[in-house]
C-alpha cells in the first residue's frame, strides 16, 4: 500500500536497499512554514489540539525536507493533561504544571486517561493518514512512564529533578501507584493511535539518563516493558536518552528498534544491543557545521553503523537554531551515501 | 605530620585501613553555620575573595560532619574572571557572565591567569592550612578547560551547550585557541594551590557529558591530561561528569583518582579503571530517606565497591535541601560499616 515503507521495513530488519531517515522535531521549529501555522494557531497548545493544524505542520517535512517518515505534531503532556493535570507551555521556558502531584490524595485523585480523552490527537492522526495518501508511514508517540511522572512531580524541567527522586526513595510504594496509572493511561493512548492510524509507535523516555541503573530498572524500564507488551500490533521504538547503562537490557525489551543519542559510542551500541534494530544518533549541534562538515559527519556516522540494521536520525529533536540547508544536507547525505553500503 | 591522613592515603592507593569519607559541595548549602556567614558576607563572591570567611566555611564540615579531608570553599568560575571575564552569581538561577566569547578577537584578549592574579583563593589555602592545624588534609581545584569554556561561551548554564559546540563544529581552530588559553591559566593557578598548601587537586569537569566520544578526547579530555602532566607533585582527582563513555580512557590519565556519578555502574568501572582509585558514587537524593535508606543505601555502594581502592562520596553535588542527620549519617555509616569489610 505505502509508496515508500522503506522505513517500516528497515524497523522491522526487513529491509536490503538504502537506509530510511526522519529527524525528532521534524515538524517544527525550524521550517518558515510550520511559524505561519503555529502563528496562525496562536499559541502551541492550540497547534496541538487542532486536528487540521496539527495535521498540517506534520505533513510539512515530508514534503519540505523528503523524510521517509512522518511523526505526528503533538506533545508528551498530553497525557498528564487528560489525567487531570493540565499544562501551560510558556514561551522559551518550556512547560509548566500550575499544579502538581505531591501526595497519595493526588495520585488516587488522577483519572486514568482513555483513548477517547484525546480525541484530537486521535483525530489528528486519522487526518494526517488521509492526507499522506500513503505516501510515507506515519509515527505516533507517547512519553514513558517515568519522563510524564517526572514533569507531573516537577511542575517542569528541572536541573538535578530531585522532587522526583525524591518520591523514589521516600515513598516508593506511591511512586509505583503514579507509575501504574500512567501506564495504564499510555496504554489506552497508544492503542487509540494504533486503531487512527499510526504506523509505528515511539516511547520517548527524555529524562531517562537521571536514574542510576538500579533506579533505571524498577522505576522505569519495567513500565516501558509493559507498555510494549500490551500493544504487539505495530512496531515500537524506545528512544530513552542517557541510559547507556541500561542498553543490554534494552536489548531483551519486546520491541524492535532503540534510538541511541549521541554519547552512545556506536560500535559499543550494536555488540549491547544486537537483536535490535538501531535508530540515531548525530549529534543535532554536528548541523551547525558547513555543508562539507554535514556531509562528512553523516558518512562517518553511515560507516559506523555500518551492516548493522539502521534507521537514520539525530541524537535528540532538532535544535531550534537549525538551518533548513543543512537538515536537507543530512537527509540527502544519508540516502545517497547509504546506498553505496550495501 | 596530618592526623587524619586517612584521604591522602587512599588517593595513593595506600591505605589499608577503613573507606575515607567527604562530599562534594559539602562547604556551604546545608549548614546554618554556612549561612550565617554566608549572611554576613552580604553575597557569595564576597564569601569566596574573603580569605577569612573562606576559610571558616571550608573547616566548618570538618569540625560539624567529621568528613576526612576539607575542601577550599571557591568556585571553579574564578578562572574566567581572572582571565578578564566577569561573572555575577544570581540567586537562584546561578552563575552569568555579562559578556561571553564571540569570536577571536575576544579569545585574543583574554588574559593568561597567572596564580597571583588569584591570590586571594591562595591566601585562603595558606590560612586554611593553618587553621585546620593538620588534622585533615585539604583539596584544591579547578574546572576542567571544557567545562570553563562553556560557561565563557554561553554565559551561564545550558539546557543544550548548543553555543559551545557550535565553536567545536565550525570554529574548531579557535575553540582549541581558547581552550589552550584555559588550561594554561588553569596550571598557573593549580601550581599556586600546591604552593600554598593543597594536598590533592581535584578536577570537576561538570558539563563532560554533553559531549560524543570523540568530542570528548578531542576537546576535552587532551587538557585534562596536560593539566595532570604539569602539576606531578600532589595526587589528582578527575570527576567528569557524565563521561561513561570515556572511562576505558581515563584509566591512562597520569591522576590517581577518578570520580564516579551514581550513573557509572560499579562493577563495571572497577573494570574499566582498575588502576584507578575510584571515588563516589552514592545518588545524592538518596540521603532523602530515611536514616535506615541512608545506611542501606551507603552499605550497598561500599559493598559494590568491595575491595577495590575506594574513596566514599556522592555522585554528585550535595543538594540544598538535604538534612544534616542524613548527612552525617552517610558519614558515619561509612566509618563504621567500611571496617567490617576489610
Amino acid at each position: 500500500m505505502l509508496q515508500n515503507d522503506i522505513f517500516l521495513r528497515a524497523a522491522k530488519n526487513q529491509s536490503k536497499d538504502r537506509t530510511p531517515v526522519w529527524l525528532m522535531r521534524q515538524a517544527g521549529r525550524i521550517l518558515p512554514e510550520y511559524r505561519k501555522v503555529r502563528e496562525q494557531a496562536g499559541d502551541f497548545k492550540t497547534l496541538v489540539t487542532t486536528p487540521e493544524l496539527a495535521c498540517e505542520v506534520t505533513i510539512q517535512p515530508v514534503d519540505i525536507l523528503g523524510v521517509d517518515a512522518a511523526i505526528i505534531f503533538s506533545d508528551i503532556l498530553v497525557i498528564p493533561e487528560a489525567m487531570g493535570l493540565i499544562y501551560e507551555m510558556e514561551e522559551r521556558k518550556g512547560p509548566v504544571f500550575p499544579k502538581v502531584i505531591q501526595n497519595e490524595a493526588d495520585i488516587k485523585n488522577l483519572h486514568i486517561a482513555e483513548a477517547g480523552d484525546l480525541q484530537y490527537v486521535l483525530d489528528a492522526i486519522t487526518l494526517t493518514k488521509k492526507a499522506l495518501n500513503n505516501r510515507v508511514p506515519l509515527i505516533g508517540f507517547a512519553g514513558a512512564p517515568w519522563t510524564i511522572f517526572s514533569y507531573m512531580i516537577e511542575g517542569g524541567g528541572s536541573k538535578t529533578f530531585s522532587k522526583a527522586k525524591k518520591m523514589l526513595y521516600t515513598h516508593p510504594a506511591l511512586a509505583h501507584l503514579l507509575l501504574d496509572k500512567i501506564t495504564e493511561s499510555t496504554i489506552n493512548y497508544l492503542k487509540g493511535q494504533v486503531k487512527a492510524g499510526a504506523d509505528l509507535l515511539q516511547i520517548f523516555d527524555s529524562w531517562a539518563g537521571i536514574l542510576s541503573p538500579e533506579q533505571y530498572r524498577e522505576f522505569s524500564l519495567k513500565y516501558i516493558r509493559k507498555i510494549c507488551e500490551a500493544i504487539p500490533d505495530v512496531p515500537k521504538t524506545v528512544f530513552a536518552k542517557g541510559a547507556f547503562f541500561a542498553r543490554q537490557e534494552m536489548n531483551q525489551l519486546p520491541c524492535q528498534v532503540i534510538g541511541l543519542d549521541w554519547n552512545m559510542e556506536i560500535a559499543e551500541s550494536k555488540v549491547m544491543l544486537f537483536s535490535k534494530v538501531l535508530q540515531g544518533n548525530l549529534d543535532p549541534c554536528a548541523l551547525y557545521g558547513s555543508l562539507e562538515d554535514v556531509r562528512r559527519e553523516t558518512r562517518n556516522m553511515l560507516d559506523q553503523f555500518g551492516h548493522h540494521p539502521h534507521i537514520a536520525n539525530l541524537g535528540h529533536g532538532l535544535y531550534p537554531d537549525t538551518e533548513v540547508d543543512k537538515v536537507k544536507c543530512f537527509i540527502d547525505t544519508v540516502k545517497e551515501y547509504s546506498v553505496t553500503l550495501r
